[in-house]
């Protein structure tokens, strides 16, 4: 089974993931988390090129080294994980491409599509939990989190955190069109408290298994 | 205008882009030799990730890596150069892609054709120059090059090297291929002496304009 978690910065994907493979593990499944760009030697060395924020990437570039750590990551481990029978989490898969991409960048949607199944050799998630916030609230939450130790904050403001606020809204409208035409998308609010948008995320999963 | 120098490695590409570049360059035009993969800082970073040999990267993986170096080749330098009104002369373009990771890694050439296209924007060379050899041929020439000095031949034969002869054969058989089917490729003997095929070029440019 393969559970994508989606959302913008922010928006508390990690906290959900950690928790729920806590659940998962406890009721006996074997679980691997990932995260997205990285995953393997030569997409980890994607991700730090993606990241750095002294570099500026063209969007189309950025698509497609995403794009290309998504390869690595999905063929080298995700495939052989989910063959070997186990709950494959991941923080971030294609949608990410979809919402950040494509209605925050504006590259053309039809695009991506192809690019995303390219990328991901047709692989569908079977559930997507979308972690809904406003950007105000996530940005809120996010430099919360880094005020400790307080040096820090600049260095950790990676290239990605800083395109605004207005990216981030059509980012989240991105995530909203998804979540409306996909039947594997759940929307939650992910403004509520991060154990009782556990308890949905596992009451959802025990409706469907 | 905008040429493109394709073949293998070894076909003796180099020599013919400097020996092209000083003739235009002396007929008063101004020049930008470019090689692929690389380019720019983000390109080279790309580059250095493809050829580095300790990396094992998946077919899917590299065709997006060479395309996301490409992308930020043409956006960042070629088209600002060609409205400028420069001449570019690139040493491999996305036929190199369709050549090796279509032909020769044997991935869906209409995948290619998509994404060869979103890399490069739609941009088309003018000219193709196809510098035919055979693998073996090539392969003593590299080698006699990389005979001095000595101690560096190890080091220098890189992860795209290492390939075999079979699959440089394969890659061979689809320049060829795109050589018959593309009126903007010229095929020539790459086994004639670098002067002639020169020779042979600028016939090919002078008869064009």
């Amino acid at each position: 089974m393969l559970i994508t978690f989606e959302g913008i910065d922010g928006a508390g994907k990690s906290t959900q993931v950690k928790k729920l493979k806590k659940h998962l593990t406890e009721k006996g499944h074997e679980v691997l988390t990932l995260r997205e760009p990285g995953g393997t030697i030569v997409a980890e060395k994607i991700r730090d090129l993606l990241l750095e924020s002294k570099h500026e990437i063209t969007p189309v570039g950025e698509l497609l080294l995403f794009s290309a750590s998504r390869a690595e990551l999905v063929q080298n481990v995700i495939m052989p994980e989910l063959e070997r029978n186990k709950v494959v989490i991941l923080d971030r898969f294609y949608d990410s491409t979809t919402a950040y991409q494509g209605y925050g960048r504006g590259l053309d949607l039809q695009v991506l599509e192809r690019i995303n199944s390219i990328s991901s050799f047709g692989l569908e998630p079977d559930l997507t939990f979308f972690l809904d916030i406003s950007p105000e609230d996530a940005l809120i939450r996010k430099f919360s989190e880094k005020s400790i130790p307080l040096a820090f904050e600049e260095n950790e403001l990676d290239r990605m955190e800083s395109s605004g606020l207005a990216f981030y809204q059509k980012v989240r409208n991105g995530y909203l069109k998804l979540a409306e035409s996909n039947k594997r998308f759940v929307l939650l609010n992910a403004s509520e408290k991060p154990h009782d948008i556990h308890s949905q995320i596992v009451a959802k999963l025990n409706a469907m298994t």
